[in-house]
């Protein structure tokens, strides 16, 4: 059994854990932090873990953590930077959900999220855990640094383009849609129900923390920095990321038989039949990307953009899930253990 | 006093329009059909109206629609080109909100409405009811062609820029996002409430009636054909439309200054500050479109693509408001007479 | 025109009194105040109102509220007890929408609240306005004590139950769901919209603040003491509260006809057909109160027990509705006035 | 493995069928048939079950059901009681998630439903699923009644007083709150999103179907007759089932002692501490019933009412969960086996 802690678990991405763990056949809850709830059980926070989860949260500062063999950090951002290294050094192997290890040019990262980066030198040795990608290098990884959920949607959306040369990379569009809960258990004004029921909106129109990580993946996939522009809007609705991608057509090839080339032996991907609209339920509570590929006509005829939808569920294949997929990477375990889960629909 | 008639009373657009005519200090409603519900009190179908709207719904052959100044049909596609002959020589004036006369080339209709259009005469002669564009033609019109909700969200966004000749036309993207009124008062299995709510998807991607009808009004501000990308997605509110459009730059202007310029005596529609996100609740149960438009970095430095933000209650801007707006106009009454209710936030 | 200020003008019932006053055709807006939004303008908080409100916020010492005729107090509880009486010194009417003076017994108030009374003569002096009950007391009133939404719904419901001593007023049952802005524009977990949407729950089961306002109310009708059971819960929905009431009948008489009477001349009541179930929605945005009464089987043939249904919107008939009611009482306008807009439906 | 047959798997008790026998370790989908969608693939008509079942729907005349071990029925009322002769007949153990065989009284049932019975001697033989009463006869039955949603819920929250002679039986109170998937997947007006979003109705006071199922469980548990009052209402939610449950006290005991040693032994039952307000989503996807119990002041000091909460999703342990429990049962397997999830929260 793999012994697993997760700092921070009072959030979102830390109660999804907390299912999946509770679930997995060969894993165990060794220790489960929060500086607020320490020695409040749990079950106590999230009725709905009652009779799964015996545990009480510990305080970060006595947690048996070094003793684990897997460390999530479900934190804010600015918390793993700080704790990682000490974990590294007593060996223990680390899934870091927040975004404190995915962008590799320390610089932007600062630039972005404000605040000086800590462990610099942990930045070059993390993976990036998109698994569609990196598969053979997280196997190997100490730190893995899970992607965000935007990121997860967009790049898994246009990478068989982008590594195809299909498309101008120079000026790819992404419009992505997200449910409420990506934002985290935070208490801010627009996070209400009374003003985000009932309601849409763009946000982040100027500039938001996900473009640099999604144009970096690209970037890696297509040898050269790429054009992006990214705009993410607030759905009314929980769960779900939608991601609609658009490119300007640079090589008129089948791009249904691409994408089901690209994704065959991916057992989290599915590339949708012809013609399909994948709904953000279908992947609820699941850990899959589902992915439609379409040509739209924009005068007569076959047009020059090709529109791609791309939908997860943004606790699961967005943050969570994809983070158990990595641990069951890093310890050589089939890969979709505990994490086979079938959506949730209605 | 004007003499209203409502063809088709118990769809959404109906109930809005009695919403409205019922608040009109210079409209007084005449007569109301509906086949189904003939000899029913409104108010007994839509409570919401006891004690404002004392009539029963008539059938439509005993209904005395050519005795009225003015008749809305909120019907179906395909009932007013059969009936708008007749009140036209009975020199009704009319105002359909259905998509009857609204496309010029009848073949194309046909085409996308898959019906054999019964008075393409009528189509020749009637105004596209979009005031920004069409106020004067619109106040001499015998029968008006009230816009679709997406196409008004779309032209009114991107119309300055075309008008400008500021971007490339031949590749406009248009990503919307409607609510599910929209769809209308129609019993269907992706409208129930267990099918829509928590969920998000896109639809139609492959050929979208509203389509042609924002490229007919596109081209004619162009004097050109215009290629446009049109894919909408179905949200999980009831009113709302939110278009995010994205154009590649031709000509490198002031886009705010632009937007606002055109705008400036506008009464409908609202150009906010720059680094604006509107939401559609601003416009909720309000007859105004609200834009804000952008320029995001799309590598470093700002980018070559222009993304305008449009936001609409379909009922209202998007159907019986401008519907009522075009009355206005029709009549020589002030042009916001009846229809400056103020958004409903929360 | 009446003069009216707003002090504490950015909650919901801030917004929703700005929504009304901007449409009342007799009252305009003197002054409106914010601690924290002091200088910034009214229609940068609320987009939904630009164009509409010109001011900005004022600091509430700087704002000429002793110049107005009216002055709302849309704040949270305990801020009006300490403001009132200066303004009303100076001739100034005062209508205050949080609970400081709704309860007569002080110490009870005061056990409630947490907090001690800070003008208790005042709240001898305060006529509670509920406007079906003291209507001519409201005419005269210096200081009206806005009924909360709970017991507005409530005491509407049992109040014709009451008056004629038709059911057992020791063991009166409440069971109450409230849309989530009732809880006010307040950052509270349990009101983010990933926590309540898709969700229900009851609350509160152990004591209300509202439980000793509704037993006040019906006792006072009543003429002696009630029990009362009643139980809130919070619905994913944003505006709305519908009560459902349960009494053992004690005296068999034609519940329909009672009501029927009881609010025959009553503007903003509407006593709905036998059989009916009143939805929401129906008062959505609009200062009503629907009610229906059944009495269903419990065995066979007729049973022991009234079930009333009573539906306002909480931010209308439950707040800033019957706050404007209360105003054109209190300043000799027609009660309707400003006030009677039709219900947003859907 | 245990062969198992779905009869109309297109509902919403179809799929969640599908989604926990395609994660039973002991059961396999034998067949499962839609007159409707016959010939076509069930991923194709739920995107989210891709991957996971490769079967098509087949026609019911044509499906190998007699070969089943088990069939479940998760059809509209009515048609159950006409294949299970013929089944049972065959050896093959029936589930009923529809009404057929739930009431006792034929002649009851036939006023509620509508239609004449077609197979009244297998009312006699069937056994009422309700786990925790009926436990040791579901082992041995032939053919179980799967329970409803609402008297799960109910019955649950009811029955340790009734059991105890702690509440007055003539006079119970059950105000009952749903979300619409309780409805089914019918394309009915009221069901429709924009119908249904924004709105909160009771429905059904005159008498809803559900009246005499928890009349008959309770009476049995009782020895004796019992008055209900049943108030359902509809929420604008898709999963979830709150009861408030009132009863006048007879017997002045600890409540809470008497739910936890009622249910100390149930797996899917969990009493909550004294206090709490269990939520619906608490029980989101999950087999589980939460309970809580209250005795709140209606004067002063404690009341003479004891009031229950009681949740589950009634998909879940009202519905399809529930109906694998039975299934566990009758087959001698582990009564949790593959039903025991934890609930998707957020």
């Amino acid at each position: 059994m793999i012994k697993a802690g997760i700092v921070g678990g009072t959030g979102y991405t830390g109660i999804e854990l907390l299912r999946l763990l509770t679930q997995h056949p060969q894993a165990e809850l060794a220790a489960i932090t929060s500086r607020q709830e320490a020695g409040r059980a749990v079950s106590a926070v999230y009725p709905s873990l009652r009779g799964r989860v015996a545990q009480a949260f510990s305080h970060p500062d006595k947690a048996p953590l070094a003793k684990c063999d897997v460390v999530f950090f479900a934190t804010p951002n600015g918390v793993a930077m700080g704790e990682a290294r000490a974990l590294v050094d007593a060996g223990v192997r680390i899934v870091d959900i927040s975004a404190d290890f995915r962008i590799k040019d320390v610089a932007e990262w600062e630039r972005w999220y404000k605040m000086k980066h800590a462990a610099p030198e942990l930045v070059a040795q993390a993976v990036y855990g998109l698994c569609e990608v990196n598969r053979e290098k997280i196997r190997g990884a100490r730190l893995v640094a899970n992607p965000g959920c935007y990121p997860t949607a967009v790049q898994l959306g246009f990478m068989p383009l982008i590594e195809a040369g299909a498309v101008d990379a120079d000026h790819l569009i992404a419009d992505a849609k997200s449910g409420v809960s990506g934002a985290g258990r935070k208490q801010e004004l627009n996070l209400m129900y009374s003003e985000a029921s009932e309601n849409f909106a763009a946000y982040g129109v100027g500039g938001h923390r996900h473009w640099p990580e999604i144009r970096q993946g690209l970037a890696q996939v297509a040898g050269r920095e790429v054009g992006l522009v990214f705009v993410p809007h607030l759905t009314p609705m929980v769960r779900g990321i939608h991601a609609t991608l658009y490119g300007r057509i640079a090589k008129d090839i089948d791009f249904q038989a691409l994408y089901e080339k690209r994704y065959a032996n991916e057992p989290f991907v599915d590339v949708m039949p012809a013609g399909s609209h994948p709904d953000t339920r279908s992947a609820r509570a699941a850990n899959v990307c589902r992915i439609a590929v379409h040509r739209p006509a924009e005068r007569s005829g076959p047009g020059d953009t090709v529109v791609v939808l791309s939908v997860i569920d943004n606790l699961m294949k967005g943050a969570s899930g994809q983070a158990v997929q990595n641990m069951n990477l890093m310890f050589g375990l089939p890969e979709a253990m505990g994490i086979d889960q079938v959506a949730v629909v209605p």
